[in-house]
């Protein structure tokens, strides 16, 4: 019997990639009391990368939208496994940490990580809204276009 | 009747600012046990931008450090709201990471957010004590000079 | 009597630095709850600077990894003075933030952030690993290589 969460994927039409597993002495999330800290998710679907570049330069705001809800699927994907597979135990979104690959000019970082944000309320609805920061950074990880990390509530 | 800490922002002469609401599937902040994790706040007063640009560049030290400064205030301010209006119900600020719009030769990032820690601890005593880091942005949402996100421990 | 870890480290021939006092209206930690947070530390040693420059210009990947290890020490020692100087008392270490001084074209931040995790798990064992997010940042304070903050959890 599919739980409410997973049901509302089915019937957004929403695929979830498979978890990543990092390959150094780090792991994908650490649950301590109610809180689950998820590591920093990029823009890669089952490992491969789908948006790497510059805001500003190779990418496109409307780009980085997708970027950023790549990172927001792999969060929600890592907090299934967090609650053992049930999606349902997620309470609250707590908090975004939005990195953006951008140049020096570019300072709509906001409007990117709204494709994570946005992704969490149309999942968990009104628990999905979380508080976040977006800011600018000069490169990331295999130059990746965003980078976000995670603290999630659960039961 | 006037609780401890709106009486010493009285005595400072510390007006606060109205708290922003996001216009994006994001909120100010959550509440989760005892710790309120307040979203990324930015160098604007009732939504005006404060102060713009790069240090290193544009700004000055001294202009961070009022950059920061504000940024404290709508940090405050957020978790005024937190605690329905009551300030005397904040414990501890935890931690506050702050991110300076940062020329490349630029390395007083510390000297910058010193503008929000001090206000922490003029408003809240040993209380506004707290973790923090400050590093280095290219670029910021806005073209702010400053970003401090925050956690805040409440009764 | 010399708690596990104390031996551990012992056995493993690391020293750990003097805690460093910041200067300014913050501090090195702050315990609420079962949680430690602790403020950004950076690559240097009692003091002294070990590591400055940017990763992709005067610095290689292996000098960085280095870097981030004196981060790693330097959370350690703080996360000790945390524990009443009884590293038995830290039940995990939940999350790092590692920012790294980067050129524009670098990409290999989860490799010089290594430099910390891998610290945490020849000192901690399973209870080292720790979610992560591993960031560039255009320049850091005082122009050190890495800043990295930290979550532990303590009993």
């Amino acid at each position: 019997m599919a739980g409410t969460i997973e049901s509302r994927l089915a019937e957004l039409g929403i695929d979830l990639p498979k978890p990543s597993t990092p390959a150094a002495n780090y792991v994908p999330f650490v649950v301590t009391g109610n809180l689950v800290f998820i590591s920093g998710q990029v823009t890669t679907w089952n490992g491969e990368i789908q948006y790497a570049g510059r805001l500003g330069e190779a990418l496109s705001v409307d780009e980085g939208y997708q970027a950023a809800r790549i990172c927001g699927l792999n969060l929600i994907v890592q907090a299934r496994e967090a609650c053992s597979g049930d999606l349902d135990r997620i309470k609250r979104v707590v908090k975004l940490g939005g990195f953006v690959n951008s140049a020096a000019d570019f300072t709509d970082q906001p409007k990117v990580i709204n494709g994570a944000s946005d992704l969490m309320v149309e999942v968990f609805g009104d628990n999905g809204r979380h508080a976040r920061f977006a800011v600018g950074a000069p490169t990331l990880p295999l130059g990746v276009a965003v980078e976000v990390d995670g603290v999630f509530e659960i039961a």
